[in-house]
């Protein structure tokens, strides 16, 4: 049994906790019953021991595993991981979603994507990265009642996603703790309309909206004010002709979105001027996390 | 020369100077030069001589005109007014926006929609009103560098509004005085996805999620304490199988939206229990001011 789930991009500037969407890089899982538990790890994360004796994804599987089943199995794991760790991709919520929806298909239970992700709101408060996750593409969610409300909308070919990835994490409780507790009246207003803004851009495909609706006053620049660079390639993105260029989370990664024909520029540009940092192209995924028996 | 502009309710429960949209019942101006200035009001507002003589519309009309024409020329007036006054539908929007484009077309002179917006906004700074009175249908707006950037999206005949009046008005100035000027940040991205998730499900025609996405923190509740009578009439609204009920603007109106074969009984239902409120079915206007020459 194999599953891959989607990298995502929360917040898209104003949309704090509420906008996401996914890109074409995965994580994927093989799972298989074994005599004994082994564990294999390729890619992100594979020059650290500790991740794979204490593996966030086989602790959630095993929780509901053994929810789910009567019988005691041994399985060998076999993890690909294409998603940054701590950079604000959405490794974690990846982890997590990927764990449940293992569990299940492992018995050969369903699960509908809407139960998958309510399930996952009880171990990521926030459903920005979640929801995307599973179901693709550019999402508005929020919770209501313990439940997960969203709506999504795929993201045509004609895009691209210049990715950003710092050498180094910022990280998230430390960047939680730098925001405001409250907001003026008129930063609220202000992200209430660049982020409604934002979403109809999306849903209509209005792509010259995107540069001004996606500006924020609630967490980018109090989190980036931690890695200043982060502010110079924010403004080399846009100004190589980025349609919006956004902290992606809760950083360290800087996300932008732009036409296909204008993304090797971009990642051309980014390069030179970052050479420490990683910088790749990336598609978006329409369909979300995906289950090969 | 004749201009007619729509209704308009803004807000939309969370999405606080931002969200809006236009409805069926409209003010009407018909205006030919003569021999000396007069001025005729049929509808809302006849029965105050005072806004014949201190007419907000003639006030705007003539700075405008004055500054286009080279000539000294009167008119005659003739207003046929259905947008009920200070009652959060708009009515000012409506004045100032007619009036601009009154003085435009008297000229000859060509004006586009986006910069009659753009000048409206020199006299109501918020854009949530007079963007659906300029351009119709759902619109969501946003003020940058003095212009207003928007997106909007026609809504189709298969729903209804039902809107009630009450007898008296909430005043603005008050009703804005009531508000608190720094928000929660719980608060605040409670209305950030909120009015997302609105202008998602407008933007996607998923009316079943606007019971859930239309809930609000920053204005309703505070407003309508000044009025207890609303949240009844919001109760009642919604119980009788409206798919969202808002306070319209700053109120006094409560704005329901409904399927269209819903808005008989809930009109029916609203008028048994509130019988000294004005109750009325519209139906949605999709195209905005309209000049007829």
């Amino acid at each position: 049994m194999r599953i891959s789930v989607p990298a995502t991009s929360a917040n898209l500037g104003p949309g704090f906790d509420t906008l996401g969407l996914a890109l074409k890089i995965k994580n994927q899982v093989t799972i298989r019953p074994a005599k004994f538990h082994s564990v294999s790890l390729k890619g992100e994360g594979s020059n650290n021991p500790i991740l794979k004796d204490n593996n966030m994804f086989i602790a959630i599987f095993n929780d509901f595993y053994n929810n789910l089943s009567q019988k005691k199995r041994s399985f060998r794991f076999e993890f690909e991981n294409q998603i940054p760790l701590s950079r604000g991709l959405g490794s974690s919520s990846a982890v997590i979603v990927s764990a449940i929806a293992s569990a299940y298909a492992i018995e050969e239970m369903e699960l509908p994507k809407e139960k998958l992700l309510n399930l996952a709101l009880a171990y990521e408060s926030h459903p920005d990265n979640i929801t995307p996750a599973v179901m693709g593409g550019f999402t508005v969610s929020s919770v209501e009642d313990n439940e997960v409300k969203f709506i999504n909308k795929s993201i045509p070919k004609s895009l691209s996603a210049v990715v950003v990835v710092p050498n180094r994490p910022i990280s998230t409780q430390l960047s939680r703790k730098t925001l405001p507790y409250k907001y003026s009246k008129e930063d609220a207003i202000f992200n209430v309309s660049h982020s409604s803004l934002l979403t109809a851009a999306f849903m209509s495909e209005n792509w010259e909206m995107l540069k001004i609706a996606s500006q924020d006053k609630f967490h980018q620049s109090y989190r980036m004010r931690q890695m200043p660079e982060l502010f110079e390639v924010q403004k080399c993105s846009l100004n190589s002709g980025a349609l919006m260029s956004t902290l992606s989370g809760s950083g360290s990664t800087l996300f932008s979105i732009c036409y296909f024909e204008d993304a090797k520029k971009i990642e051309k540009e980014l390069r030179a001027k970052f050479p420490h940092f990683k910088v790749f192209i990336s598609g978006f995924d329409n369909y979300g996390i995906k289950v090969e028996a």
